[in-house]
């Protein structure tokens, strides 16, 4: 096999841009033989856009069996994800799924399972590990050259949303649609590069706003406080209703720290572990020294692109994934540790309950089916630069 | 009347500063004609430093009732604020207490009562109020120009302390010395500056930890969620265990943002409301016109001798004071909030319930009788840079 034929089942927002990006080649060895959706409109996008050679389906299950594709790019509503994943690992498929990988860690474990027993590769679309910063950032951690955590803030207040993007969309904001709100749409990337550069946390705290900003059922404005097992803390704080926004991470370890915010890592070193100068210094309020260094993300990240060309060259060459479909579990496991947290007023600890979440998750979707907030005149297409979300924005 | 004299009284790192700058002549129309301490290496820098016309006593009532001064300016440990204050009031002089004015509420509720009845001046040694950087952000949210609160987040973690320090005092980080750790040593004055710039919440939750950085009773890193009468949020992030640590202070309304960080105010502000934005925006991800402004502090703030001259003026000439001492209460009353709050672990709501803190800090103190974990090399005089501390440091 020298090239993997992919088909994307959904091809609404994010699914077009997909389907437009492999269509015009932007990906070695990856070309697009099939979507589906079942919506009329998007379909005859797909009639006007696409060669003839790609296939168009109604039903994902005549795409996935349809012998025209190696492997599928899910990007339907995050409640599908899960369902079709499944699906297309029983017909031995590899799978890229849109984030979140789904709205319960139970599903995202069973997908797993499934991916494992298949034999075929599982990737998220977790485009902002492609960022330099974040990726920057990363691997200092890693190679301890900011020694122990001890403390982490992100203040991620830049995905300003209207209240006619809420209402562009019955599954939007939704407890039945997309499982939740800031933390399930918005934040799964900030979720996932958190835990990606801490490792993730032993215990949540969580307060969620509900339809703080907007006319919705779930939450648009959430503070999560989080514990670590050496005993370190983290801030996260996030809302759709601020404009302008903030994108500042705050990194500090026993020998200095990092902030990333405006593009640009700030790295402050210490020559010695702050840890032993505090018991050794004979000075209450001690100088040390500082060694300063600024990184200015220079090349654009490679985002979505970036993310299918790894994806395609794992299946072809055995490439190490960036997103694997195992590390969709941790983001997911934060938002819906903070829910819970939210909702029974205490500290989650971590591993959680998952049941019980995917119990207290059905009765507000049972209850939402009973009230509907939405407005009628809601529709499907909306305007606005929703092409211009898909990188980090600082 | 065309000069007032003052008496310190407590002559450690704060009082024998505030000594020396009204003794070098800095404050106008400002003259030390006593001071007071009972240790007896002060009272010997005392007798070496100043002038034979400042008198020098052991026993603050003797200096109360000398006759010799009109004010007094109360730079001993926490708890004597209230009792000396008191005292002073009733000898019919005008009081500048070092900040907090007291460790509990109830005792700065009668400071006030006693400064009220007595017709004297009571002022308080914010003199963080004075730094234009705050004075600037609390006019724009005063004028409106940021339309009505949704969030304030400050982090200030560069009150980097070390166990030394925390060794150089009995009475320093103690339940019983101090009252509390970084919230009522090190915090007061960001405490005020935050409810100063936002007024009051309506209530509060905190998580404290004690002895994490250092070993102490006492808490040395917190993180407070405070919710307002809007509903708007705050977040306070604080400790004395990290370097390089933080100051940055974020405050998002309804027509804008304003940043303050590294000595620089940078102010974003919308033509329209969000608000209205939010519900007629046809858009879902609008790009809303932002106008930039950049305020870079050019003069130092005037800092102890500004809040002396204030208050020296205020007896002189009925001027205003910057920091009255029935403010003293509010930034006080968060950190009072603060402790109930992680202790009780749930929110408080303000007005909060002054005698159960009263209670609940008491039996800290008693239980702290009986364990002490001070080293006992502990020695009173430290090295380092504490002059350097009493600006505000970016």
């Amino acid at each position: 096999m020298n090239v993997v034929r992919i088909g994307i089942i959904g091809i609404g927002n994010m699914g077009s841009a997909h389907a437009n990006n492999i269509f015009q080649g932007k990906v070695d060895n990856l070309i697009l033989t099939a979507v589906c959706d079942i919506d009329e409109s998007k379909l005859l996008w797909a009639k006007q856009t696409l060669d003839e050679q790609v296939s168009i389906y109604t039903d994902y299950h005549l795409l996935l069996k349809s012998g025209l594709v190696d492997a599928v790019l899910i990007a339907t509503p995050h409640k599908l994800h899960p369902i079709i994943a499944i699906d297309a690992f029983a017909a031995k498929l590899h799978v890229l799924t849109e984030k979140p990988a789904g709205t319960n860690t139970l599903q995202v474990r069973r997908m797993n399972e499934l991916a494992k027993k298949s034999g075929k590769i599982f990737a998220i679309m977790y485009n902002q590990r492609t960022n330099p910063m974040f990726a920057h950032l990363k691997k200092l951690v890693e190679d301890g050259e900011l020694g122990e955590m001890k403390r982490f803030v992100w203040i991620i207040s830049n995905w300003y949303r209207t209240q006619a993007y809420y209402d562009s969309g019955e599954w939007r904001a939704s407890w039945n649609g997309e499982g939740g709100g800031v933390l399930l749409n918005q934040c799964p990337h900030n979720l996932d590069i958190w835990q990606w550069i801490t490792g993730m946390p032993t215990k949540i705290r969580s307060f969620c706003k509900y339809g703080h900003f907007h006319s919705i059922n779930v939450e648009d404005d959430v503070t999560i406080l989080a514990e670590y097992a050496n005993s370190a803390t983290a801030v996260f704080i996030t809302s759709t209703g601020e404009y302008p926004g903030t994108n500042r991470l705050e990194y500090s370890g026993t020998r200095g720290k990092a902030v990333i915010e405006d593009g640009i890592l700030k790295i402050y070193r210490l020559e010695a572990d702050e840890r032993e100068i505090c018991y050794k210094s004979k000075e209450g309020f001690p100088n040390i020294e500082v060694h300063y260094e600024e990184i200015i993300q220079e090349r654009p990240e490679t985002g979505h692109i970036g993310i299918l060309q790894n994806f395609t060259n794992a299946i072809l060459y055995d490439e190490d994934l960036l997103a694997p479909g195992n590390e969709g579990i941790y983001g997911l496991t934060i938002s819906n540790a903070a829910y819970m947290s939210d909702w029974l007023d205490t500290w989650v600890d971590i591993p959680m309950d998952e049941k019980l979440f995917s119990q207290m998750l059905g009765e507000r979707q049972i209850k939402e089916k009973e009230v509907t907030i939405k407005n009628e005149d809601s529709k499907e297409g909306i305007d606005g630069e929703y092409k211009e979300r898909w990188q980090v924005r600082w």
